[in-house]
């Protein structure tokens, strides 16, 4: 009806996530229409990010230069290392600005049902950076899921006998989240973990 | 958080319609991981498409050829056309494999609320077309909304004393319908556009 090139590139949007083959037919009409302010500074964005980015050799995220800016800063924290299974789960704390030290992506997690192994996961060099004598904690931020809580669990072993302290995400409450609309499992992690609100100052 | 080149990417892909912020970041982190898979194969064939891609100065379609490749078909009727609100229903259509004939996308519809009058859609040109000697029918085939069949009926008065049939597309049950979920002006109209089933043929 169109074409091939049209039809290739629908075909190519429907592989990105959260397009399928109709939304990516829009899109292209999208683009096709807007050629001056979209398209053309889209193909400009995607070529310039596909010449330039590249994965960090330190923690494994991904930026146009190797260390990454966060590797790179030296006002960042070099002596904790918050540990995540994605470079989206590095972007989402990024975006908490909560978090002051750097970051260790492992790109993935263990999962013997898709065959993936400790090998297949970025834990070697996790281990290296943990034996730095500076280091003083590593933060598990995995998911909390079995295959999260699984990988974190392994690499608790991994770095036992390591002088670092090794610590987990607190488990509870979403803020803003309502008691009735909340899981059992969560509920019974935010009960467990309850924590004094006297003057004398809360316990883990 | 990530370079400068990552954050226009996600600014630019959460400008597609389907993807907001969030999915935006996916997306790019999606390409940035499937560099020679997906990510350069993308950038190839945006690149082909704003390049080659324009719109048909007959119809109003998008083709990397002027006149597009249903115009320039000697086998598509050239008696027949079918007039849609916007390329998409175009390509609708044509993946309904149910029309031989042409095309003409008015790019639009009227709406005083949004300032689109008469010279803002491609009426004259369609009006020139429709003057033909050789054409037979002009099938109206916008949307089923107020918008649509308000432009319609313009198109109607427009064509008015050219020695064209004039159409419009059926209103009834979708194929497959339940008629409990059907709202009441689809059911009024399908109703009203009953047609017999005895072996005398039907009645529009």
């Amino acid at each position: 009806m169109t074409g091939p090139e049209i039809e290739r590139l629908i075909q190519l949007l429907a592989r990105l996530p959260g397009l399928g083959p109709r939304s990516a037919r829009r899109a292209a009409l999208h683009l096709l229409k807007r050629r001056e302010v979209l398209f053309l500074p889209l193909v400009e964005a995607m070529t310039a990010a596909a010449s330039s980015v590249r994965t960090c050799s330190v923690c494994g995220n991904l930026d146009s230069c190797d260390p990454c800016t966060i590797c790179a800063n030296p006002k960042r924290d070099p002596s904790q290392i918050c540990v995540v299974e994605e470079i989206a789960d590095l972007w989402a704390i990024e975006r908490s600005a909560a978090f002051r030290g750097r970051y260790h992506v492992l790109g993935g997690v263990l999962s013997a049902l898709d065959g993936v192994g400790p090998d297949d996961l970025s834990i070697a060099a996790l281990v290296r950076r943990a034996g730095d004598p500076a280091m003083k904690e590593i933060i598990l931020a995995t998911n909390a899921t079995v295959e999260g809580q699984t990988t974190a669990h392994y690499v608790v072993d991994r770095l036992a006998g390591l002088p670092v302290r090794v610590t987990r995400l607190a488990h509870g409450l979403p803020v803003g989240g309502e008691l009735d609309y909340l899981d059992d499992g969560t509920l019974a992690a935010a009960l467990q973990s309850r924590r004094a609100i006297s003057s004398a100052g809360g316990g883990g």
